[in-house]
């Protein structure tokens, strides 16, 4: 029995090439990507968070676009993948959707070192532990990644993904999100 | 001593969702991600091919606006990947820029099974063989995939990604390209 595993995007609260504490527009690939990696991984559901209702509303259109519109019948597996994307304006709705923050545990991602970390491997065992039922939220951050308030929360942080050159880490939440996943997932 | 590792995004020939022959038009953040992507797993090289010359330029415009615009100063990080971005017309300009196609190894990528291929733990162990000086050029496709005259041509065609539903597999090229590496050439 493998624990449930929904990923969430954060747009809010993220910071910026200075460290700023900002709000990210929606970029329409990462809705689409994370959604078909999410379902590639198995992944009960994908959060997309963001707190101003226009940009929930368009994220709304895009996931009907490809579940309920014409492009639903043109790519069925686009549809299967935006299926599990659920659009909500903070963490709090997404610990709600899940039951509670008692019954998730809470891993957030950094692409830098931000204290101490669980490794992937480690990370793997976790989430075929029989005796843990609760659910594993992996949080995303856009901009230039999770503001430290979400960190904080969280009750992990998954180690930066390490490429050969272990100074240079600026990969898109795209990839970033695939490698988490097929690090924590993918078939060995 | 690692082999060499191109990395190169064909837009021509590659096939639609009716397994029809076409040319894709190119997609900004395939651009960014793949040069990302390449940068973190110290690609040497990614080629963007693309036949139409008005597509090329819009590629160049891109590699331009990072590398020398405004950007290239704000996000220094990026301005290294699109560095390593170079943009042919042809898969024959690949093999030239590298050599000549008997000083590369080609291998194509695909989604689904489409023969014999070889395993990621294999294409890892023989991209760190030191009596192989030849450049391994990894080829992916947008659309619906590569054509079936480009996988003719290639070596070998690595493994399809697998994750844990085995019949379902829809990743992006972005996330497809950031597994592969990862798996070929990721810290372990």
């Amino acid at each position: 029995m493998r624990r449930r595993l929904p990923v969430a995007l954060v747009h809010y609260p993220v910071v910026d090439g200075h460290g700023a504490i900002v709000t990210t527009a929606v970029t329409n690939l990462d809705v689409h990507d994370l959604a078909r990696s999410a379902r590639t991984y198995d992944c009960s559901d994908y959060f997309v968070i963001h707190p101003i209702e226009a940009q929930r509303e368009l994220v709304l259109r895009i996931r009907t676009h490809w579940t309920d519109g014409s492009s639903a019948k043109r790519i069925p597996d686009r549809r299967e993948a935006l299926s599990r994307l659920r659009i909500v304006s903070g963490l709090d709705e997404v610990w709600d959707a899940l039951g509670g923050r008692a019954c998730v545990e809470v891993w957030a991602t950094a692409a830098r070192d931000i204290g101490p970390t669980i490794a992937f491997a480690q990370g793997r065992e976790r989430l075929s532990d029989p005796s843990d039922s609760r659910a594993v939220v992996l949080l995303f951050g856009t901009g230039w990644g999770l503001a430290q308030g979400v960190i904080a929360l969280s009750d992990s942080v998954l180690e930066p993904i390490r490429a050969t050159d272990e100074s240079y880490n600026h990969l898109s939440v795209r990839a970033a999100c695939a490698i988490a996943l097929d690090r924590l997932r993918g078939a060995r």
